[in-house]
């Protein structure tokens, strides 16, 4: 659950700082922002703003703004009803991503969030700058974290349903709570 | 079959278009790029320049830089080997560009390349402008041509094959030669 003004606070500047990368979008997709803090509480440190540009039955294509040292936690996609999830690749528009996949423990640059290790158990890190691009297979664990200046990144996929990606914490819930006013993803329609 | 002088002047060109489109490549995906003029040896009328961000084997993300007025002839999508065929998703970066899909004939801002109406048979005219976005399901005919300050946009995709792509012009090859030199574009490891 997040609070009204911490939602409008975290949308306004992840779309400056979505502005500032040099990419465009409508008025519209900065109004239906997912400001996620995975029902968490604390999306400084663990969150996300998402905004989705393409969203078919086939195909899906967001964009993440990370604030600086921001997490997005250790999750994966699964798949259901003969769809075998989500294959993802991610390209780096600006500010560097570290990316946590299963491996040999290589954590350097980034950060666990404290007291949440053991929901950050892909520990084999890759530093991804401005055109990297990765591509991951659904059921891959993974998770990322914005460098010191942030970062601003493309993920461009096949079908994506967010509210069913199971993540590690078992505390986590997907969809986004603002207080007041639930507020519901914007990728939820092929659920 | 187009030059190599044409192959580099176009290629450096397209390459500032994208760069002033705020987007950033890497040098590898530049000298990869595809200036395609499909066989027709007229790049400024009939041509695109096409570089490849994405090619696994379900997604494809490919940004395209129009010259002013170049145009991408009238094509379609078709299926094998039990795909169902591309569907395809154009967001606009900048510039504007003029879509061409089946139906009533609208076409006002844009221009039939003279010489060539039969093979332009898509006529229902859509006027695409920074952050729209438009899905084009398998097997629909659509063209598109840049406006008057070019245009640079992504297209996004499932599994892309443009060597398989039919065109309305049979006399259209859309493997691109450069003379002394065949250029092999650089996404049909999937064929």
């Amino acid at each position: 659950m997040i609070t009204k003004e911490v939602y409008f606070r975290a949308r306004k500047e992840a779309a400056a700082c979505i502005k500032a990368a040099g990419i465009v979008l409508s008025d519209q997709e900065i109004e239906k922002m997912d400001v996620a803090d995975f029902g968490l509480g604390n999306l400084a440190v663990e969150g996300a703003q998402i905004v989705s540009l393409i969203d078919t039955d086939k195909i899906a294509m967001r964009v993440i703004a990370l604030f600086p040292g921001q997490t997005e936690p250790e999750h994966w996609h699964t798949g259901f009803d003969g769809y075998e999830g989500k294959q993802e690749t991610l390209r780096i528009i600006s500010g560097r991503l570290y990316l946590y996949l299963p491996g040999v423990d290589t954590v350097s640059r980034g950060r666990i969030p404290k007291g949440r290790e053991q929901y950050y158990t892909s520990r084999n890190e890759h530093v991804l700058e401005p055109a990297d691009t990765i591509t991951m297979p659904p059921l891959q664990k993974h998770w990322f974290q914005a460098g010191p200046e942030g970062c601003v990144f493309y993920t461009v996929s096949t079908l994506a349903v967010d509210a069913r990606d199971p993540f590690t914490n078992p505390d986590i819930v997907r969809k986004t709570k603002v207080a007041d006013n639930d507020y519901v993803a914007n990728n939820t329609s092929y659920v």
